[in-house]
């Protein structure tokens, strides 16, 4: 893909350099080499197109490779500001907008807000969001040509088209075409849970696993999940579904048509329809639970310690049946993070079998525009491994 | 691994050939050159030493490649009698031992009750197994070189250890390097799940599958898993524990120290438990449970639906999170096939979320030395794919 800047297409090894330098990088020639089961030689090779380029740079010789040996090392790295990526988040009520550099670091976020979720609505929203990031100050115009579109649902990445968003309302939506058409970018569309995924394998938590998992938990309870170095997508285009794993034969009926499915005791909805029926406050938000919940009503913070339990339950199931290296649980669900912490980790450990307990859990909130980062870091990989 | 025939060391396109024409052919060099990104003078250049050890051979052109092709194609095939590979499957009670050829075809099969699931007495039973097997009729002995064994519980296939199995009660037991020097032979030794696992991916129904899941029913309940073409192990050596994922909040405790887990609702001693308490019976077996049900028992027969259930419940939760191109349950438990079938279905179709419900569910009893076949497979894989 690198052939629209007028270097030719990347050979394989190119791609394989790109990648290791770009989410583990700096990294010497030699290093490069033992990793990728290259010889020095086709290191050398593939790196020459993408540092004439522009993408790869080579530090100062600052250590020698080893005692005794002549030839002190210069590795490679990234150049952050070869080019510019923007990443957006389309929801119901908002787009939330990021640009990124090479190395997915945030170099400016905004958001506006939707009146109408409609699709021709969402996209003169989503051109005016851009302008506004490419041509306030730091002159990331002339250097971006890729856009990354995240979105829930299910999203085709191949064809950029949504199938299907429930919170959207949107079927059928050719994405990639109608944005690349009102914006003149390059467009990558992924489900956003994927997207945020790969954001956390290539540049977050994720870098160098061999597998790896992350949950969201929100309105949805969702999961990305890395295995044998690669997304896993379902063949029938369902994968990630932790929110409808059931795990109570007689909890609550699910949206899905199931009962006891994780969303179904965890998701906000969930919990806020629970903690109105045991306070009998029919008008109860979800800021009102937390507040309840935090302020020491104990019935109401019950419903996140069952929620907390259902989500462990869940975590536990993903570990014992593909064993990642890491899990990560985030999303906006976790802002009320510590009502839901001890549960999750209580119901995951009882339920995880044997040595799959020994995976670690990093249980975090999500900041405010990391679902806009990683639709910006599936544009990267657009770019590196197309 | 060929070097042992005087070959020398297969190059990885020389693996990816054989691998293919073993699994998918017989295959035409263009059909292997297109399938595996090779140009057809490497599928050439790849093939030759497979040829000339007797591997592959060509097969007569019986078609031209297409209207208008000059030359006609002549398929590669395996040569199944090239070699043979016994596979044997260790359990606490009995050794069931097979000859395959290298079509992972069964040859011959035998088995040998075990008085004493000790290490000592198993290896000297296992010697007498594999002469029992070699030395009768179809002289397998003279092209036999290589041992595949199958083992419940914790194995590290690639040194060959048996960490922890929990029926044949052994710890730690070097099983590779004691079986290779009663028996002579080269010897893999792998989980039993994976072994069956590796047996549907390369000769059964996951033939050509990128994803794929084996579901195996009886004393344990466990799951083989193929995900982006490759067998998932579990960073944390934990995979495939369908058996212990939680479908029931408020279930029957599990002995892994959980409670609701599949297992413990479906698994053989878990129906044994239940038919007893049903119906009042202490001294009743899994035969007996299984007659009751079916001669009309309501109450044992309900015993088998819940379980049923559970797995399909279970099977769901491996759809929903890495949606399988197919499944294949089976297993001894599966005697009582006519009783779980529908229950597993229903349960499956139930929670199943959304297009994962399309997931082929091939749900059949596992014939005798279906398992030393496994064993046998893995025993090829480590000749062709080391
Ligand atoms: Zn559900
Ligand atoms: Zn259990």
């Amino acid at each position: 893909m690198l052939s629209e800047t007028g270097t030719g297409a990347l050979a394989p090894a190119a791609t394989a350099v790109f990648t290791a330098v770009l989410t583990e990088g700096p990294l010497s020639r030699v290093s490069l080499a033992n990793r990728l089961g290259l010889s020095s030689a086709a290191v050398t090779k593939a790196a020459r197109p993408l540092i004439e380029a522009g993408y790869l740079q080579e530090l100062a010789a600052t250590e020698r490779t080893g005692p005794g040996a002549g030839r002190p090392a210069s590795p490679l790295a990234i150049c952050p500001d070869r080019e510019y990526f923007v990443g957006v988040k389309i929801t119901a009520d908002e787009l939330i907008g990021v640009v990124c550099d090479l190395s997915a670091d945030v170099r400016v976020a905004a958001h506006r807000p939707l009146a109408d979720p409609g699709v021709d609505a969402v996209l003169t929203e989503l051109g005016r969001l851009i302008d506004d990031l490419l041509d306030g100050p730091g002159d990331y115009r002339a250097r971006t040509r890729r856009l990354g579109l995240a979105v829930s649902g299910d999203v085709d990445r191949g064809t950029g088209l949504v199938r299907y968003s429930p919170f959207l309302r949107w079927h059928d939506v050719p994405l990639r075409e109608r944005a690349a058409r009102i914006t003149g970018l390059a467009v990558t569309v992924e489900n956003d849970v994927k997207a945020l995924t790969t954001a956390e394998h290539w540049f977050g938590e994720g870098v160098g696993a061999e597998s790896f998992a992350l949950i969201t938990v929100g309105t949805g309870i969702g999961c990305g999940l890395v295995v044998n170095g690669r997304l896993v997508s379902g063949s029938h285009g369902v994968a990630g579904e932790i929110g409808h794993i059931g795990v109570d034969a007689t909890g609550p009926d699910c949206h899905c048509g199931s009962r006891g499915c994780v969303e179904a005791i965890a998701g906000t909805d969930a919990i806020v329809s629970q903690a109105r029926a045991c306070t009998g406050k029919p008008g109860l938000t979800i800021d009102d639970a937390v507040a309840l919940a935090r302020g020491g009503d104990e019935r109401v913070a019950a419903v996140f310690a069952r929620g907390g339990t259902a989500i462990g339950t869940g975590i536990a199931a993903v570990a014992n049946l593909v064993g990642p290296a890491r899990i990560v649980v985030s999303g906006e669900g976790l802002a009320a993070y510590d009502l839901f912490e001890t549960h999750i980790r209580t119901g995951f450990e009882r339920q995880a079998f044997g040595a799959a307990v020994q995976c670690p859990l990093s249980i975090r909130p999500l900041p405010f525009e990391e679902w806009a980062r990683g639709a910006a870091a599936v544009s990267i990989q657009s770019l590196v491994a197309p």
